[in-house]
């Protein structure tokens, strides 16, 4: 009997995941039925979103449940198909979840052009976490030239696409990364205009050195103290789009909210969260766009290719948080 | 020699202002030159945003400086004037400060009718207030009809106005105030559909009895952790017009932030701060629509004028922030 590897989640985590909040077995893989095809999963993407996704309680998707497989998007390559739309040896991208065999009726999948770019990079800067850049920059930052963005996790799947973003919409544009590794990789490679080590700088004055002129746009990813301090760079009438929180994700109390909130109204910020499911409607407008940049060399990704499939899967997860990941985290199954 | 009572700043308050802070004192009245005017004070604001003018450091306006006249709007008649625009006999408001007398060169100065509405009337609901309230909710809040507004400091000079002008626009209404006593007043004379005492009510259960279908629209007036509270019953593309945060305007240090600020980013919130001035090119806009819905009944101004004179003036600033005042806190010179 053909097997599939299968992570389940078994019990909500408190705090950062561990190995026994899931139960990682092998089960005989079902067929396919009418209007469904087979995909034996290559590339299971690893987000920040997906410790949100195993809380219990609302959040903008319903929590995955206890004994279900764990959610996620992944890429592989169609091996059976009953379903008219889906070829064998197509490779395709979907919420395939985290296992080696995915049953599917084609709903939110894609068909990818392996020519044209990587699995990976179809799972990062041609996938969500490049559509996710792409509209919180363009639609929430809204950089006018000569304005100064900056972007924390800025060498992550998003953060370092929105900086590449902002360099050609002419801004200056100014990271925040943990280590000199990542800092020079953002300056270096990525070609923003300056990298701040929050693990090594002290952030006030590292702003000040590197945004004289203040920030108007703040693409914000990680909460916390960062958040907070930043709050008080922020130009009159700035953009701060939250993407994401990854500080407070595994924090087991709610953590301190940030003093310096008065920001908001004294400078007349507009902070506006956004998921990129908003946007669903203009997923190929943006692809097209990160498509045609990464082919003229204006853009760069990098994906993070770990071993260890689906057994590896709790302590792949948890580099994101320690920030031990270069870039796009992806799990090779 | 003819004389005025003015207040000039002596010293910047740590907390609630003091009797100290302000140095009041009797001084020759100064004559208009060339292209001035002088207008007898008759009606002050007093307004919350004070509070910020005297600290020091960044606002949205240059604090008032150290022996500076307190700034104030104010409401009076010209007296003696200079000036092609303004005649002896004009009723004027206009940013004059906390003192008897005050000389002008017309900049900022709007001649008002009385015939139409009360001096007090031109400083509140069809002053600063109101429009406050006006810009505020349309432009930031963006209400539809059927959608839930929330509004805190409801029976204030700007809340109690933000409510009536959702309930023009359809909404379902709901004030937060302190006291059976403003509670009553919002809802009878209002007409909000609910009202919320802080002072009394469990906040969390208030609002899913008042707010059951949650909160698309929160106008912000309070700060701390009323806001706190209230993002949690946001609703998806809810929005926040931060207008003020009274709660931590006397702190003497930063006050916790919210810790519930992750629901920006779960449920996609759209948090802007306004000051009625970023949208001075629409005042016009602004005074003929309140004015229209207020002969028309359909929305009420209640101004508190209180006496004592420019000698009162920093124990009647600190009634706004104990909540004593009921609607639009005036001084009457």
């Amino acid at each position: 009997m053909d097997m599939n590897t299968v992570a389940r989640l078994a019990s909500r985590p408190v705090g950062l995941v561990t190995r026994e909040n899931f139960d990682i077995s092998e089960q005989p893989r079902i067929e396919p039925g009418e209007g469904q095809f087979q995909v034996k999963v290559e590339m299971i993407s690893i987000d920040p979103a997906m410790r949100g996704w195993i809380n219990e309680g609302r959040s903008y998707v319903p929590p995955v449940g206890i004994g279900e497989v764990m959610r996620a998007l992944a890429g592989g390559t169609v091996v059976k198909s009953n379903h008219p739309g889906f070829s064998v040896g197509d490779t395709v991208t979907g919420l395939f979840g985290v296992q080696a065999y995915a049953l599917s009726d084609g709903a939110g999948v894609a068909v990818v052009d392996t020519g044209k770019a990587t699995l990976a990079d179809w799972l990062g800067g041609l996938g969500m976490p490049g559509m996710t850049a792409y509209f919180g920059l363009t639609e929430i930052g809204q950089p006018k030239a000569g304005e100064t963005v900056l972007v924390s996790a800025a060498s992550g799947a998003v953060g370092s696409i929105v900086g590449q973003l902002a360099k050609i919409m002419g801004c200056r544009t100014v990271g925040i990364a943990g280590g000199p590794e990542k800092c020079r990789y953002v300056v270096e490679e990525l070609g923003f205009d300056g990298c701040i080590d929050y693990k090594n700088d002290t952030l006030t004055q590292a702003l000040d050195t590197h945004c004289p002129d203040g920030v108007d746009v703040y693409f914000e990813n990680v909460g916390g103290e960062i958040f907070d301090t930043v709050l008080t760079r922020m130009n009159l009438f700035g953009r701060i789009a939250v993407c994401g929180m990854i500080s407070v994700y595994n924090a087991t109390k709610a953590p301190p909210g940030p003093r310096n909130l008065r920001a908001v109204l004294v400078n007349r910020l507009t902070m506006r969260g956004f998921i990129v499911f908003d946007f669903i409607d203009r997923y190929p407008e943006a692809i097209r766009a990160l498509g045609d940049w990464h082919d003229q060399g204006r853009i760069k990704f990098r994906q993070d290719v770990r071993p260890g499939g689906i057994q590896a899967f709790p302590e792949v997860l948890n580099l994101l948080f320690s920030g031990a990941n270069q870039g796009k985290l992806v799990l090779q199954v």
